[in-house]
Formats: C-alpha cells, structure tokens, sequence
C-alpha cells in the first residue's frame, strides 16, 4: 500500500518536543509518536492523550502516542531529536556538551535500529555539535542528519522587524548562517519587509539592535521565564523543516548541515542555507560573502569546533 | 475603521491559558493579550514574546502581547478566564470554591471594566458556579457569559470513539448535557459515526466504558501528569467556542448556559446545546429527554445548586 | 525515497475536472495532472497553467501541469474521472449510457497501463453504470474503482438545511442511500443539526421539500445556468474523497461501492456507506432499514440495473 | 453588534468574478455577494447556489448569494469589480477603454449609494484608468479605491521562478512596478529566492527571459485557451488584496494606488508597493530607482496618461 499514512517520531517530552508532536499532529503530517525515558512515561503518555482528545475539536486525524519504548517508533520518517538537557539561566552552551553527547548516542542507536531510513532533524543543544554526534552514530548519510537553528533565529528576527515596521510577519524575511544565538551572522543585506531590503527600511543602528536582541534571544526568553527556556518558536522552527522534508516541498531554508568544503570548511555542521525536500539536504547553496562576513562565520565555525573537542 | 481586527484576551497564563492564546494566534481570531498577576508577569511576558516568535514561521498575523495590566486588555471582544486554582490530584471540585470565586470576583471587576461589550467564555472549575460568580458580578446579559465544559467533554468522548472504531474523527459526533465530568450526562443515542448511531456499531458494556471512561478524563490526565491537568484538549476546546463567537459562526455546541426555564431548571447555569454565534449564546436547544436523562440531568443540577450554596 | 510526492491525476479538463485539479491542489494533496483529448490540449494547457500562477498566492506547492498524454500520469496515486459527455438540460440520464461507455473504455487502458496501482474514482454520469464500466476494463481490485455522488448529495441537502435552520454548515449531517438524484434514498432520520435529529427542528413536509430540492438539485442547477451544470459542489465532493484516500483519513463517506451481497445486492455499484482509507473503500457500512428505505433501494437497484443493460 | 460577520460583494460574474467569490468564502473572508447584469441573473444565482452546495464539504461559513440587485450588497465591507468587457486574442488594452469606462461608472454608482464605507478593488482592464474611473465617480478616498495588476504579475514571474529552480513558490518573491502586462516595469534586484537574489541563481539572459514570459503572461494563457482569459491568479491576486484589507494584515503587496507626487507622479493610478491594512492603502513605499527603472516607469506613467485621454 503506497499510501500509508507518515510517521514522524520526536524523542523528548519536555515542552519543545511535546509542542512540536503537538504542531506535527495538526499539521496532519502523519501519525506522532513522542517517546521520552521510562522514568518519565506515564507524563510522556498524558501529554500524548491530551492532544490526541484535542483532535476532535481541532479536526485533524493525526494519531498522537506516548511511549518508552522506541519500538513504538519504527519506521518513522522523520525523527525529531528534542532529549538532553536544557538551557538554564548562566549556563554556558559548553557546559551541556557531555551530558547531551551521551543522550545523543544513546537515542542515535534506537533511531538506527528502528528507523534506519529516516531523516534525523536535531534540536538539542549545543545543536551543532550534537547534530555531528547523531551523524557519527547512525552512520546515515549527511543528507539525513540536520540540526536546526537558523530558522529560530530568522523567525525571531522576523517577528522583532515585524513589529517594529507595523508590518505582516509574512511579508518579512531574514537570513542568517553560521551558530545559533552569540555566533549567529546575519546577512542583513539579503533581508527584506516585502521585498525591499531592510537596510531602506530601518536606520542601520535600529537594525543592529535588532540583530544583537536576536543573537540573545534564548537568553530573553530564558530570563523572563525564570524557569525554562524557549518552546513556541523553537517546536514551530523544527515543525516547518519536518514538514519541507515531508511533503518534500523544495524549501530554502537555513539548516546545520553537514559540510565537506562548502564555504571553505571540511567536516563540520555549520549553518547554511539549504533546500529541504524529500532527500533532506537535498542543495546547499554557497553564497559570496562580504570580508566581514566571512570573518564572523569563521568565529562561528571555529565555536563549533571548540565544542567538538570537547566530545568524547 | 468597521475592519479593525479581533481582541481575545485570556486572563490565567497557565498552560490552558497560554495554549488557548497560542491557538487563537494561529487561527487569526485577532490579536491576543495574556494576562496574569503581577507576580508572574515576567514568565507570562516570555511565553507570549516566545509564541509571537513563532508567528513568522507558522504564518500568523496575530500578535500576542504578555501583561499584568488589564489596560491592555481594553475593547476586547471576548475575553477567556481560565485564571484560578487547578485542580490537583485527590483535589474535590467543590474544595476550589472559595479561592476561585475571589479570583472570578476580580477578574470580573476589570473586565467589566475595560471590555464592557465583551463576551466571556469560562474555563476556571467548578465551571458551573464560577460562570455563575462571573456572570453576578459582571452584570453582563446571560448570553455573553458562558461557561465551557461539554465541547470538551464530548472531544474526549469522540477521541475514545474514533481510536475504538478506528475512523477519523471528523466523523464522530458526541453529545453531552449537564455537569464536567462525574456528573456530565451522555446522550449515546444522538452520538455518530459518520451519521450511524453508535449504538449500532459499538457493543453496549463497552460503550458504556467509553462513556465512563469520559466521565473520568480529566482525571485520567492529572494521574497520567503525575503534576498538573490536562491542557491541549481543554484550550481547544475553549477556542472552538470563541472562534464561533467572534466569527459568528452559529455552531451548535454545548455551552454552559444560564437557564431560566428551560429543561425545567431556573436561575443556574448548565451545561445544555446552544447555538453560539456573535451574540453569544444566540439560542438554547431544548431535547426530548428519557426519563432515565432527565433523572441523571436532575443529579447534575443539583450537583451545581450544592456547589453552589459554597458561594459566599 | 519513501516521502516522494503524491500524484492525483484528472481525466476530463471541463469545469469540473478543472475545479477538482484546482481544489487538489490547494490541498496540497500532490502534484496534479489534468488531461483532456489532444484536439483540447491548449485549453488544458492554459488552465493548468493558470492554476499554477495562482501558488504563489495562494501557497501551494503543487505543480499542475495541463497534457493530453497519458505518459504524464504515470505512477498515479489517485485518478479522477470526469471526462464524458455532460449532461445537458432535457438530456435522461440513459442518453449518456452509450457515449461515456465508450469514454470510459479508452480512459481505462490508458490508467491501467500507466497507474496500475492507483485508486479511481469516477464522476461521470450515469455514474454507476459508468463506474461498473471502468471496474471491468481496468480489471482493478473492487476496492480501488469506486463513484461519487452520495458526498454530493450530502452536501446539497446539508447546504438546504444550514439556510433553513441558520446553523452553521460544520453542524449539519445528511445521509444518503442509493443512486444519484431521482432515485435518491435519504435517512432523514440518520440526519442532524448539531446531533439533535433533523427530525425534531424541521416539520415533516418542510423536511419533505428539503428532500425534494436535494432530489433535483443537478437539475436546480442545470436550469439557472442555461448552459452547462454544476461544478464546484461537485469538484469539491469528489476531492473529499482523494483526500480521504490519499491521507488514509478512514472517513465514513457515501460511495458507490460495489456490492457482493451486501444489502441483498449483487454484481452492481450502488451508493453505501464506505469507510475510504489509503485502500479506497475499506468497508461497506451494513444498516437495517425500514421497508420504506428498503423498498426505495430497490428501485434505485433496478435503475442501475436498467442503465446497465444498455451497456455494450 | 461589533461581531457581525464580514461582507464581500464582486460585481462581474464571469469566470474571475465566480473564482474570487469562491475563494473569498473558502477563506471565510466573510459573507459573499456575487452581482451581474438582470440578464444574467440567473446563471449568477446558479454558480452562487453551486458555490454555496460546496459548503458543508469545503467547511466554510460564508454564505454565497447570487444576485442582479445592488439591494444586496449593502453595507458591503470590501468590493470587488471585475464586470466588464473581457480581453480577447487580438483586442488591445485601449480597445476595452470606452465601453468599460460606463461599466464602471454605473457599478460605481451603486457602490457609492450601498456600501459608502467600503474598499474598492478593480480588476477591470485597462485597470489603471478603471481604477481612475472608480475613483472619480464614487468620490471615495484614495486609499479606498485601488486597483490590481502587480499581485499577478509578481505571481507569474514567482510561479515561472519556482519551476526553473524546482525551489518552493513559498520562497520565491518578486517585484513589480508600473503598469500591467507590456509596460510592468520588474525590479529582478529586489527578487530572491530564500532570500537569495535571483540574479545570483539565474544567468541574466534567462532572468530577462523569464520577465518577458510575465510580461506577456496574460496573453499566454488567451492564446492557449482559445476563446477567453485567465481567472485563476487573477482572482486568487485579488483576493489577496481583499484579504489583507478585511483582517488588516499590514501586507506589503503591490497596488495600482493613486499618486499625488509620489515617484515624481501627479494624478494617476500606477502600480507602486503598498501597505494594505483596513484602511486600504495605508502606505505608498517610495524606493530608490536607477535610472533604466526610473525611465521604465515613465513608460508606464504615460501609458496610463495615454488611456486616461480616451476617457471620457
């Protein structure tokens, strides 16, 4: 039967994942699994029973489950990596390196196991670093491991331009390459508000306010929550490349993909724009960049490489 | 201006609140102002900027503002409560009383206040005498205060009904009168599946489970969280009726509506079919009942004239 | 690549071929392809084309491409049929028999060589005769040939019945037996508003004329346009049901289904109610009927039975 | 009642008219009025009846009514004009001046009488000097007549875009300015795909090609159909237009707006970027241009100067 229904799993039932399983299944992009650790099943299961009792008032037919046990994921064809630990106030992105890189290795050998021919999109930070740990122990192809956080970032620059133009969220558009959040690079000249380029739009020291609120804008929310990080923007962020590679709709979209010689770098995750489709990373486009661009997103890769050294 | 958009503002940040204002976002309803006590006005600040991160992504043109003030809730159109106590695991319902109806109180105040023309939708249990509280001290006319419970009753119910048959939720039809939960009264005889009647394709006992098992749904979800109640089902289900409310949908949905007579009740609010269009609650359906309902129907009244008699 | 594109193919580029190729599309439920004979290939052309030009607005990812080569359809998951001869006012329902026969012979080899793994659903008139027709000469499965007009039906009557009642569209049931039109069998008792039976908001000649309206509602139609018949209800009806298929939504729909015993038929289609899911009709809904029902589905038998004996 | 449902009224049932009016209440923009000549009444009442039968399966509110009485459209938020003469193969844009001039006089008187506080949008060519013509004969504000051209022609060029880079018409942008169709004058610098400009994706001499494609897209589609002219991207731009106007999207999209010194303009309708929110155009956003655009647009300018002397 060629047109059984997809499945997209997320790994983590803590606010992202939950959110993101939640947006999947109204989405209709296939049936949801949400898995999180044993100890932590009975809450995974209630949080999947409750968005599936939502389903009849918002009209999807997506089916939500909660579980433990990764054999409820088989063959997926999307998995969404949200486990590890999160991002607490005055904790540095290093800091999560080890704890995260075993939680990484562990879910990769349940992914490999049960979905061998899924696509693997990560969300858990530090993204890059885990996005190559989960690369190296599926041992899939480069194509189907990617981390997300540019479209994060350009979702939070969008809505910060949005509301100062008084302008539709979907007339902005905003470009970033490299790390996620201190070692974003901005490309503010291939930004736009309906088409016309930002810089024309808002004075340029308005606009580096805006880049720099971007560049610390997990740390916004961190603070105001007090609590926690981040979970709207982020499950939507991951939702949006599930989807591009589920219905395998060509999208251009900033993605942590693997690199071997694109922009000058060889054998890291770096952020670059990407066409998402049916094959993952289907195209990375290489774009000229300005001096001082290059100099930031070599900052940013050179970031990346310091947490690699600490895997292992 | 007669094209100035939509104000939906939910009083209580809590997760049904935010849920609630998240999907009022993504449905356009308008723009959307999260409310909270002044203590917590940092978090309900950093969840109302993260959602509003996340509108250029998902699409959204609603903005979504996070506040202790209820200024900015001024000129809304409906405005949902679902500030208060949750319900907790071994919590009664009657044991919510008194600190809800101070909060109802106070929040009513201000709505009163700044929205005079709004229609209230209440989420906060006991739902039934809360209404009640908020409808005494609004002042409002009975049709623009409402309570929610069935919508969300008769979701589960359906959820229940679509994985036992495995048919897709858009074409189960549930249909419950009277209280939330213990006392809520299913009407199995007008409840569909694709236009069958239940009763035709599901076994009686285990039809009655489904119906037991709906009965207890909230608190399936609290022993399932372990920490908390359910959410996802209950803010769909609350935006399902403001929708119909602010675009004047006549949907036939059951509300929890002040009775003057109708099904032999007067002066409590219950839970019975309404049609719900821009006026609120624009009609009262009055069914035919067995003897058998109408007894069940009578326990459930009487179950809000207890709680009730809490009031002051 | 398990996440290719869907496919839905569209035989008959006329109004309503076209409409259904267009409202495929905004859907997203594939790529779609509209056919017609090669002495109409530029209009086909063009009006695929200008579907096209309407993505960018209407953001759509669905390529529709316009073609009167079959070659183009290859691998199609759905195949719509609703090429033939229109039926035009003072034109019997039997006039069609001979020419759309012969429309369907040809559109058969054609799917069945390039699609042999496809669903096909048929709304050519004299729809049963016509969707027997393309059974035998494609020599699919009877699960994967199946007709449309009972979705249509529904929709008309349900149409009546929201301007009737002022009820919203999303509240109204209608259910429907038998063939297209004149031999309609409607269960107005397993019809709803909100789930309160028709039966109690409508008095009974009232509901009667409803009933009637629906009878000749092609002929309705027919009469005000003066040239041509209707198109969007039912592009709109046939599309519901390649969405049920293509996203294996397991809707309880009316079908025309071919019958082995069921209802006491045998070796015709006639319209029942279907469960449709990624393998077409995956179950024939039993009723008990009254005699009236039964007797009324006897005649609508007998007149699919005496289209068909103009077969050939 | 500060929740009635919204009110659109298209004058011209002709194939873009009917499209618009179905589209507008799929979107639920709100309640749909479709007018036409006495003569034509009822094959309007018919294509609104069949709209409107598509309801209860499409799961729109929005009521359809086919009329030829201005009674109906009264109190219309949003009017849509697309009555007139239609352009045929070989009929220049002039050809059409005079007898639509009187077209768009009687309609607008009607207008003005009915729906005083509404927003026009006109589609009828030559479009710039019907726009005018509207303008000057209901003597209602500029920002509340507008015209459509460049919504279209930014489609066609992003549809033709997405086809030769296979990439998503969910990231391609383009930009108009200027008359429709011959004299458009394309801004390819400030058109991306992903935010990547166009000319960094396509050679120059294909990018020219593919302008000179929408330049004469119109025509493509007439020739190819043979015997009329596109209607689905026109009505779907105009009911972009009519979209953001009704829930004040604040979109930044191309309208025919009048100048009043505006690009060095006096007293025309040209093609020129816009805010577009309830107050219809709220903005007119002037750019930089270099000389070979500045030149190009006053190509365009005296193409409509040169209409406006047929006028009258």
């Amino acid at each position: 039967m060629t047109l059984k229904r997809k499945k997209i799993s997320v790994i983590g039932a803590g606010f992202t994942g939950a959110t993101a399983a939640f947006l999947a299944a109204q989405k209709e992009l296939g049936d949801v699994v949400l898995v999180d650790i044993p100890e932590a099943e009975n809450p995974t299961k209630g949080k999947a029973l409750d968005m599936w009792e939502a389903a009849p008032v918002q009209g999807f037919d997506s089916y939500v489950k909660g579980t433990s046990n990764y054999e409820d994921t088989a063959n997926s064809d999307v998995v969404i990596i949200t486990a590890g630990v999160a991002r607490k106030p005055g904790m540095s992105r290093d800091d999560l390196v080890q704890i995260n890189q075993k939680v990484m290795k562990s879910v990769s050998s349940q992914i490999a196991k049960y979905s061998p021919n899924s696509t693997i999109i990560v969300l858990t930070n530090p993204v890059d670093a885990m996005t190559y740990t989960v690369y190296k122990e599926t041992g899939f192809p480069k194509n189907r491991v990617i981390g997300q956080s540019g479209v994060l970032d350009t979702a939070r620059f969008c809505a910060f331009v949005a509301e100062e133009l008084n302008i539709s969220v979907k007339d902005i558009r905003g470009f970033v390459l490299g790390g996620h959040g201190d070692t974003m690079v901005p490309l503010t000249r291939y930004s736009y508000a309906g088409g016309i380029p930002l810089e024309k739009l808002i004075a340029p020291e308005r606009l580096e306010e805006i880049v720099q609120r971007t560049r610390v804008g997990g740390g916004e929310i961190v603070n105001l929550l007090g609590n926690g990080s981040a979970y709207y923007a982020p499950a939507a962020a991951i939702i949006e490349m599930a989807e591009a590679i589920i219905k395998d709709q060509k999208r251009v979209l900033p993605s942590i993909a693997y690199l071997e010689g694109e922009y000058g770098y060889d054998g890291i995750y770096l952020g670059v724009p990407t066409l998402l489709g049916a094959d993952g990373v289907e195209k990375i486009f290489e774009l000229d960049l300005t001096e001082n661009e290059k100099a930031a997103l070599d900052v940013s890769a050179q970031a990346v490489r310091d947490v690699m050294t600490v895997l292992e």
